[in-house]
């Protein structure tokens, strides 16, 4: 059956009809159902390429990981907060995964040249990320998680990692702690650039030096929090306090911290930034952790916005959001010892 | 630029090319980058119901999420196990959000008709789980993550969700506990079904009596293990041990054990099931917990398998697996006190 036939069977417009079936905003649920019931039944098969010709759009946007270690709690939230978001207009989101920076590269390739998608999401970027200008070049729109330095403007959100880690930076100096450590992400990625940006400018401002064998990069996994803060408490002047970057790294902390027969909060201080998991809560932890505070989730919601904003035809550089991030204290952070 | 004079500016031939972008995994790799190399300098864009005819396959598989507030640890393992098989023959995956159940059964009814996905992975089945026979009758090839009732056979892949809590309750009954109590998933899920058919019939089998106050159901959060298990132990007769649903069950049961004033592993004795989560693993808790234990990483990558054979013609009752769960004994269950 053609689309004139089927649409004219049901009464309703070919362009009516198109919309529907490929799950665009701009049709009613009850009409969409109708739709759906009445193909289902009189076996109608719609041709993708009339309906996308009709639409206009592939409805939906494409995340591409590489490797599908990738999939940890931090994507699952955001995934999570996207999806909410993209739901509401009816939008899917098509994950491709990859091996290596080549096929992540190959893959926009494919995502624009197939036309699946009508916009792709960006996520850890670089401080210089080959992505962004692939993607201008390519004319696929894209929102950027995060943010990287580029010629022409793109559009991003991104938390304010420089100063959340330069206020715990600068409160954890206010209690007296000297020796202060960071356990930081993969220095290539931007966030973790800022991080350390916002710890040695806090310690600058303190007067105090920042000690390279008081930083460590690596995955935010307990294994390796763990692992960073043994050799932190190790080394011949171990910190009194350490900065985590997750609080799956803080778990590894203190586990550490207490192997070593340490009280949290009173040998040694710790603050974790906190993209809110809720199976993970800073309060349930003995004793609640001091942190820094974005629900990444929320970060994903408003993502789609963006995409969605960006597809209405919105400038990417007018779509460029950096937020604050909160500091709450709890009882892991106490005044230096001795 | 039409197919034919692409193929031939690049000289290979049209089929190569279609299956080169379409992400199909019968071409070496070499072949596709070269392809979309030549497809971005020369500026082709295929056209894709003729890429589609030419493969007869959408390249991607199809997901469904009732709610972004199911994107949790569970789901990120899963979709990164799932996302790693998929991705060595380079298919996608199409990840649907929707609200309601009646949503659900639209989304599917939508993946069928517009053909934007070859298959679908069902998870969290219910007993009588109305979308499998939705699937039979749309003709849309699937496999269940779980176990569900229905006339005709399914492909699937399950865990061993009665023989796991059996063990878990014979084991705790062995150690002289005669209050065994469970937290427990929606009974409406086959798999919580499946875990309370082990626990009754282990008890049964010691000649114990299930007592409904020492059961509960809900997600499984820090949150739920929390409450239920502050519940369970301001009843008259509260429980010396506790079967767990998950890690993340645990974390809460145990902290609301420590509240109590009591000890895990001499007071009340705690078993979890753990799905393994990379950064929350047993044995980093204090103390290390006993579980039963079955990565779910491991079943998305397997479910990747069994949808790829699939759709190589393979029958989907030739395509039913029941994986054994292992029990490990660890320092938080000991011998019933008193």
């Amino acid at each position: 059956m053609k689309l004139k036939e089927f649409a004219a069977r049901i009464g309703l417009s070919q362009t009516t009809v198109s919309r529907a079936m490929s799950g665009y905003p701009e049709v009613k649920p009850e009409t969409r159902a109708r739709v759906l019931e009445a193909a289902e039944r009189l076996g109608y098969r719609p041709n993708i390429s009339a309906q996308r010709l009709a639409t206009g759009r592939a409805g939906a946007i494409g995340i591409v990981f590489q490797g599908g270690g990738r999939f940890g709690p931090h994507s699952s939230e955001f995934m999570g907060g996207l999806s909410t978001r993209l739901q509401k207009d009816g939008i899917d989101i098509l994950v491709s995964t990859v091996e290596t920076e080549a096929d992540e590269a190959a893959a926009y390739r494919r995502l624009a040249a197939s036309k699946r998608v009508d916009a792709v999401v960006v996520h850890t970027p670089k401080v210089a990320d080959a992505r962004i200008a692939l993607l201008q070049k390519l004319g696929l729109p894209f929102v950027v998680h995060g943010r990287s330095e580029a010629e022409r403007p793109f559009a991003f959100l991104d938390i304010d990692n420089f100063g959340a880690i330069a206020t715990a930076t600068e409160h954890l100096a206010g209690l007296g702690h000297r020796r202060i450590a960071l356990i930081n992400g993969d220095p290539a990625n931007t966030y973790a650039r800022d991080r350390d940006l916002g710890y040695r400018t806090a310690l600058a401002r303190r007067s105090l030096t920042a000690d390279p064998a008081l930083t460590g990069h690596g995955e935010f996994t307990d294994e390796n929090g763990f692992r960073l803060m043994q050799g932190f408490l190790a080394l011949p002047a171990p910190p009194t306090a350490v900065i985590a970057g997750s609080m799956m790294s803080a778990l590894g902390a203190m586990r550490a911290i207490r192997i070593a027969g340490l009280a949290v909060g009173r040998d040694v201080s710790l603050i974790a930034h906190d993209d809110v998991f809720p199976y993970l809560s800073p309060e349930n932890f003995v004793p609640p952790v001091t942190t820094t505070q974005s629900p990444i989730r929320s970060a994903g919601e408003r993502i789609g916005d963006l995409v969605l904003r960006l597809l209405r035809g919105e400038a990417p550089k007018a779509l460029q959001e950096i937020w604050p991030v909160d500091f709450r204290v709890r009882g892991s952070t106490g005044p230096a010892p001795g």
